[in-house]
C-alpha cells in the first residue's frame, strides 16, 4: 500500500527571513556544515529555498514525522545491530567522523518531504574510496545494513534509513579531482554539491550536462544514483548518455575502478550503467566523471500562455521545428499551478492567465542567430493563435524569476496541504488527459489536482492536493494513476526512481521476468542485501 | 597473442563493375537476398562498396581464408554437436529456414575482413522474437552453442563463428514496428538494415541517432550489441543515451521486454543498458526502441589542409566554440591516408596537399545562420594560418563525395596489403603522437602507418600495412600500442568492441574487479556459456 506524500505546513525556510532562525535553528547547523563546499558554499549568501530543499529541521515548530516502520506494513530484515565494537572499528577507519549524537542524526533519519523516517543510531563521513570499502568490508562480515546518503534531496524515501540502517554520508566526499577544459570532461568524488560543480564549471566555460531545482543540496553521487532527469535532460540527455565513468565500492567492500575520461569505451561490459539508477542497493558510487557542454553563450526564457493543451502540443512541435537545435527546455504547468504559486509564495503570473503556461529556453553560440530564431517562433505563435500572451527574458535576473514559476510549484503545492505526487512518463499526446480525468474522477474529494513537468520529455508531474490524508482518496487514486499510466504504455516513475516509496508499484511498467533478473543482479552484487535494503526492489520478490 | 588483420588484396566489391558478375558470384546472391527490405532495398541501385562492406563471397578468386581454429590457439568447448532431431527440432521452429548449404553458410562463417572462419554447419533464420526463444530454449537444454549474426560487418570477429557454433541470423527481422512522428521514437526489430531505417525516418523528417561505413549492411540489433560509435557520436552521443528500450531473448529463451518507447523511465535497474555493448553474449537482441533527431534542415561540409596536428587540435577547439550547437562531426585524417585513398581508389585530393585534412559537418535548423556560422569560422581559421586550404559543400552530391575521402579509407588500407588495426580512444591533445611515435619506431618494416578517425571523440583509427604478415612487425606493435595507450589513460576499443580478437587485451584497459564482475554477469545471464562463446570475456578469466 502507497503512503500519502505528507508535507509539513511549514517547512524550515519559512523560517530564513526571521532574525533569530539562526539561533533557533541550531541543530541545523550542524548538519549543514558538512555540506558546505570548501571556500565558497557558505559565502554564497542566502540560497534560495528549493536550492536547499534537501534540508530538514527538528525545529519544535515542525510536527514530528511518524517512524516508517509503524506508519507501513514493512518488517525489518535479520541484520545486526551496531555494537560498541563496530563504532570502535568505525572510529578506527574514519577518527573524528563517527556520529551518534540523536540531535545530529535527526536530519539524517528524515527526509525532505517529511514523509520517512528511520531510526538510525550510527553516521558514517568517509572522506576516500578507501574509507568506504574499509566500511563496507566491516559491514559486510557483521552482516550490518548501510543507507547510502548523498544530499537527501530524494523524493520517494530512497535516501534515509528504514529501520536503524547505517547511514553512510558521502558529504565529505566532496573534491573535484580534474578538469579537461579542452574535452569538459569533469572527475569528482560523489559527494559534490550539483550548484557547486555547477559554478566550477561555468568558470571554465562549460556547464554540467544536468541541472535540477535540487541542486544546491543534491550531490552527484546521488544524481548518478537515482539518475536524476531535472530541465536539461531534453537537451544533453540522460545520465547514462552523459556520464563516461564511476568508481564504485561493492558491498563487500571491494573498489570497481571503472572512473575512464574518454568519450568511447568499448573495452567489454559497460558496467557502470548497472549503477547509474540503481538508488545505491547495488554499490555505492564514490566518484564520477561526467561530460560537460560548453556553456553556452546565449540563454533566452520565453513564457508563455496557451488557450489549450492542444496549443500546449502544437507550440511544442513548432518549437522543436523553428528553434531546433538551440531548443534547450519546454516545461509546462497548468492554471491551478499559476493559482498555488501565487496564493502561496507570492510570484507574480508574468502573462495573461491562462489555462496552460510554457516555459521555453534556448541556448545557443550566437546570440544575434537565437533571437532571430526566437522572434520568428513567437511571431509564428501569436500569429497562429496557439498563444494568447507571452513575455520573453534574456537577462539573468528576469530568467531566474520566469524559471522559479515552474521550479518553486512543489514548494507551493506543500503549503496546500496534505500532496499525493505521481511522477510519470506518458506519451506526449495524452499527457495531459490525466489530470482532467482525475479532476472529474475525485471531484470534491481533492482540494486541487494539478499537472505540470518536462513535457519535452512526456514527463507529467501529476499532484493532487487535499485538506489532510484520506485513506479513501488514496484508494480513489491508487491503483487508477497507476493502470491509467500503464494503458498508455507509460512509466510510473519518469525520474523519480522507486525508493521505498514506489518499489511495490514497479511491477505496473516491468514484467516479471525484469523484475526476476533486477532480483538477481541485486543477489550477484550484494548477497547479503546490505546495501539500501527495503528499496528499489518489490517487497514481494 | 594477436592476430593481424590479414585483408585480402582483392575484396569482392571490386569486381561489381564487371558484366559478368552475377553470374560468377552466384552463391552471393543466394545470401544477399534475405538482407533486403521490403519494397526498397534491390530498388535502390548499386550500393557503394562501403555501404555493402559486410558482404564478403565465395569467388574463386578470393584466396581462402584459414580456418580461426587453426590459425589460433582456441580450444573448443564442450558444446554438442548438432544432431539430425536438432535440426528436425529447428524446422519445426522455423520451416523453410534452416540451413545447411556449406555454400550459403560460407558468407555467414567468413567476417567482412576475411580474417576469421567459422566451420558451423547450420544457419537459422527466425522472423520473430517467439521463434529466437524457441531455438534457444531448445539449444539451452541441448547445450548447443549460438553464434547471433546481424550485418557481419564487426571488425573483431565477433560476428562469426569460432567453431561449430549454430548461426543465428537476424536477418529476417527486418520489420518497423512503429515510428512517433512527434516524438521521433522508432521502435523495430533488430535485423532492420540502418540505411534503409534511415531512409525510412528521414521522409518523415528524422535521422537515425547513429551512422557508419557499413550502414548498408549492418543491422541495428547489431549495432546495439556492439555499441556501434560512428559518425554522429559527436552530436548525438551514444547508444546508451538514445536506446530507449529493448527486447532481448535469453539464454534459456526467456524474453525480456525492456520495449519501452518513452525518453524517460527510472523503474528499477535500467536492464537494456546491460545488453548494449555485450556483443550476443549476455542474450540475443530482437527488438529496439531508439530516438531520432529531427532531420536538419541545412547540412555542410568543410574539408581543410592543416599544416600540423597542434593546428588541427586548435581548429577543433575553435570549431567547439564558434560552431557551437551546429557542429555535427569532426574527423581527422593525415596525408598518407590521402595519398592511400588516392592511389588505391582514385579519388582526388580536393585542397592543397597537407600533412593533415579535416572533414568538419554542421547540421543545423537554419540554413542561413549555419552559413553565417560557418564563413565566420573558416574566415578565422584561414586568417589565422590554422587552416592552409580548404573546400567547403553545401550540395548532397559534393558533401557525399568529401565524406567517401574519409569513409573509404579502411577500402584503401585493405588494399594497401596486410593490415593491422586498432581502434583507440586517447585523450585528444596526445592523439596523433603514438602515430608518430610509431612510424619511428616501426622504420621500414611497416609500409604505411597511418591516423585518422573521430578526432571528436578523441578516437584514432591507427592502421599500420606491410606486404604480408610477419611476426616481427606484430612483435613490435604488441603490446607496445596497446601500452602506450594505457600509460595515456585511453581505451584499447574505442568503438569496434571486444569480440573474437581483442579479448584477451581487454586486461589493458579494465581492472581484475571488473572483468570478474563481468565473468559473473555472464555466468548469471547464460550459465552455460552457448551464447556466442569464445568472444568479449578474456580465454583465461
Amino acid at each position: 500500500v502507497m503512503a500519502p506524500h505528507w508535507v509539513s505546513r511549514w517547512p524550515w525556510w519559512l523560517f530564513r527571513a526571521s532574525p533569530g532562525w539562526r539561533q533557533t535553528a541550531c541543530t541545523l547547523r550542524a548538519w549543514v556544515e558538512p555540506r558546505r563546499w570548501p571556500g565558497s558554499f557558505q559565502g554564497a549568501g542566502v540560497a534560495s529555498p528549493l536550492a536547499r530543499r534537501g534540508c530538514s529541521s527538528t525545529s519544535s515548530r515542525l510536527p514530528a514525522v511518524v517512524l516508517t516502520q509503524e506508519r507501513c506494513a514493512v518488517q525489518r530484515l535479520p541484520f545486526s545491530t551496531v555494537s560498541e565494537e563496530d563504532l570502535a572499528a568505525f572510529e578506527c577507519i574514519i577518527p573524528g567522523r563517527v556520529t551518534t549524537d540523536p540531535e545530529e542524526l535527526e536530519a539524517h533519519n528524515v527526509d525532505w518531504l517529511r514523509t520517512h523516517r528511520g531510526c538510525s543510531k550510527v553516521l558514517l563521513r568517509p572522506r576516500t574510496s578507501q574509507e568506504v570499502s574499509h566500511i563496507l568490508r566491516h559491514c559486510y562480515k557483521r552482516n550490518l545494513a548501510v543507507n547510502p546518503q548523498g544530499g537527501n534531496t530524494g523524493m520517494v524515501g530512497g535516501s534515509v534509513p528504514v529501520f536503524d540502517e547505517i547511514i553512510l554520508s558521502t558529504a565529505l566526499m566532496n573534491q573535484v579531482v580534474s578538469f579537461n577544459s579542452v574535452s569538459g570532461i569533469l572527475v569528482c568524488q560523489a559527494g559534490c554539491v550539483l550548484e557547486e560543480l555547477s559554478r566550477y564549471v561555468e568558470e571554465q566555460d562549460f556547464i554540467m550536462p544536468l541541472d535540477l531545482g535540487a541542486k544546491g543540496s543534491c550531490h552527484i553521487g546521488g544524481n548518478v544514483a537515482t539518475n536524476a532527469g531535472g530541465l536539461r535532460f531534453l537537451r544533453y540527455g540522460s545520465l547514462h548518455g552523459t556520464v563516461l565513468g564511476l568508481e564504485v565500492v561493492l558491498a563487500n567492500g571491494t573498489i570497481l575502478n571503472c572512473l575512464t575520461s574518454l568519450r568511447k569505451d568499448n573495452t567489454g561490459y559497460d558496467l557502470k550503467q548497472l549503477f547509474i539508477g540503481s538508488e545505491g542497493t547495488l554499490g555505492i558510487i564514490t566518484a564520477v566523471s561526467i561530460l560537460c557542454p560548453p556553456k553556452p553563450k546565449s540563454v533566452n526564457v520565453a513564457f508563455l500562455g496557451c488557450p489549450g493543451f492542444a496549443e500546449v502540443l502544437q507550440t511544442f512541435s513548432t518549437s522543436k521545428g523553428m528553434l531546433g537545435e538551440i531548443l534547450s527546455a519546454f516545461e509546462f504547468m497548468d492554471a491551478e499551478c499559476m493559482q498555488l504559486v501565487g496564493r502561496y509564495l507570492h510570484l507574480a503570473c508574468p502573462v495573461q492567465e491562462s489555462p496552460f503556461y510554457v516555459l521555453i529556453e534556448t541556448s545557443g553560440s550566437d546570440a544575434g542567430h537565437d533571437a532571430d530564431k526566437l522572434g520568428g517562433f513567437l511571431e509564428h505563435l501569436l500569429g497562429s493563435g496557439l498563444v494568447t500572451d507571452g513575455t520573453l527574458a534574456t537577462d539573468q535576473k528576469k530568467i531566474k524569476m520566469l524559471w522559479a514559476l515552474r521550479e518553486r510549484i512543489t514548494e507551493a503545492l506543500s503549503l496546500d496541504g496534505c500532496v499525493y505526487k505521481y511522477d510519470l512518463s506518458l506519451p506526449v499526446e495524452r499527457l495531459y488527459d490525466l489530470v482532467t480525468t482525475l479532476r472529474a474522477h475525485l471531484g470534491p474529494c481533492a482540494k486541487h489536482v494539478v499537472g505540470y513537468g518536462h513535457l519535452g520529455d512526456g514527463n507529467l508531474h501529476l499532484n493532487v492536493t487535499a485538506e489532510a490524508f484520506s485513506t479513501s482518496l488514496l484508494a480513489a487514486l491508487e491503483p487508477h494513476v497507476y493502470k491509467w499510466t500503464v494503458d498508455q504504455q507509460g512509466s510510473v516513475s519518469a525520474e523519480h526512481g522507486v525508493g521505498f516509496k514506489k518499489r511495490d508499484v514497479l511491477g505496473f511498467s516491468k514484467p516479471p521476468e525484469a523484475l526476476q533478473l533486477m532480483c538477481q543482479l541485486k543477489t550477484l552484487l550484494d548477497p547479503r542485501g546490505i546495501l539500501n535494503p527495503y528499496k528499489t526492489l518489490p517487497s514481494r520478490a
